[in-house]
């Protein structure tokens, strides 16, 4: 078993994803120019989840007056072109945020640039205070995440020695947007791990789809965020039916956004050290850039 | 291995669930009064596919006049109580579907509540020819999938054992909203399986999540649904990082909804297959009732 609190342990991460991650507050692009009200905002490929977060207070997709915003990084195989966007937001400003060529605001491929969309957004759209809430909630987490503080204090070194060698299944409670499935993503792109997220009406699946499992494959870690009513029927139903259950507390953060994005960096710190106890690469520059080249 | 052509194998489908899907089209309850547009349909607990479907023809959730409808049986465990619906649909007339007391409509527990839902709202508002479309395409399926059409020319019984001892990923194309996850709802219901979905961004995650897989739990078996230009390239992708690739024809059907419950319909069939493969249950009610009285 790898030593999270030895040094020798994060060599593997060749390309300094650490550095990467602790850095995050703050980086990415900013706006450059003031953009009109009413603001539109649609998200392809790795601009998703960003996307599906603004609805919180952009409301429309598709604006045909102000600022049309297009999040087009990542893989998103021409979806952002073929989506009949020009058409759906005539009349409006686009301002497209990606790494294909010609977009006006350049945000390169990572499995970091959920934050990155969303706080040019937020900056773009006059949301600053609301972006204070989440660089606030995300440096309370690195203080407690990052490498220099020693497993015995550090949830997320805790939380990749109980996800290895197991499955994880994601249970998010109503109100994060997406939250489940951009856990899923980060624990695939550093992680390099599978995890599974539940449909909705997901104490039926849990009844019934995890029965049979005790024989079948890796055990299931169901990871429950947060705190509600469901949850604690949902413990109650999975303690039987799965291998082990964590609790991911609540961030000490402001708002849905705020915490949202805390759990996510939380995540994508224990998907961090879990690659690293795999002894595999937890950046992923390398491999997409083959898919990329492929494509 | 059990045999789906022989008659024996059946008889652990002892709620006759068999006879429910056969009979599925035009089951469920009918709207006994006119109700007045506009429209809004929230859903939860089973409710939640046929409310986002609706999407397609009722665009708001919630209304302040005409008819609020609110889909709300399975555990929803009090999300249709507590979601402040009645304050948000003030002024219209509210029609709860479900089984929960006191509801307008009753509309049964049932793995295959989804078709039930959503013809009630498509007569409700008025959209007979949908519905039509929606049965004509479901009656084409059963026609080749009810149990006495034989292994050789039932793609669902071919596709049962093709899951066996797998576990399925499924892969939708964009533009047809929640089914992925009716799926996987699906497969645990009926099924007794844990299927998963990949995360919006999908082609990062094969790369990323399934790399590792090889020597780890139970083989997977992608699930491709349709065609486009996207499903080629997942297929590129995946062809070297799962067990077996199947492919998901598309429906003989007209229209995005006739299509995505076409494809519902197919692996419920499957499901159904698959359960007997297991010798086990495909009713779900008895597992369920004991969920009910818990909670």
């Amino acid at each position: 078993m790898r030593d999270l609190d030895s040094q020798e342990t994060y060599l593997a991460d060749r390309m300094g994803l650490a550095f990467e991650m602790r850095d995050l507050v703050g980086s990415g692009p900013v706006p450059q120019a003031r953009y009109a009200a009413p603001y539109g905002v649609v998200g392809f490929g790795e601009g998703w989840w960003a996307a599906q977060l603004a609805r919180d207070w952009v409301p429309a997709e598709f604006t045909h007056a102000g600022t049309q915003f297009v999040l087009e990084g990542g893989y998103d195989l021409g979806g952002a072109a073929g989506a009949g966007l020009y058409a759906a937001s005539s009349g409006a400003e686009i301002v497209r945020l990606g790494w294909a060529e010609n977009t006006e605001v350049e945000l390169l491929a990572s499995a970091l640039s959920p934050y990155r969309y969303l706080r040019f957004l937020l900056l773009a759209t006059g949301q600053r205070d609301e972006l204070s809430r989440i660089d606030q909630a995300l440096l309370l987490e690195r203080d407690r995440l990052r490498p220099e503080v020693s497993l015995d204090k550090n949830p997320a070194k805790f939380l990749a020695y109980s996800l290895l060698e197991r499955t994880p299944m994601f249970v998010v409670p109503e109100g994060y947007p997406g939250l489940a499935a951009a856990m899923q993503q980060t624990l695939a792109r550093v992680g390099k791990s599978l995890s599974f997220t539940p449909p909705p009406s997901a104490l039926e699946f849990f009844v019934t789809g995890l029965e049979a499992r005790h024989e079948q494959g890796d055990p299931i870690a169901a990871v429950l965020v947060g705190e509600d009513e469901r949850k604690k029927i949902a413990q109650q139903i999975l303690e039987s039916r799965v291998d082990t259950l964590i609790e991911l507390p609540e961030p000490e953060a402001e708002g849905m956004l705020a915490k949202a994005l805390a759990y996510w960096y939380r995540i994508t710190w224990a998907a961090y050290y879990l690659a690293l106890l795999y002894g595999v690469e937890p950046g992923d520059w390398e491999v997409l850039d083959h898919l990329r080249q492929a494509t």
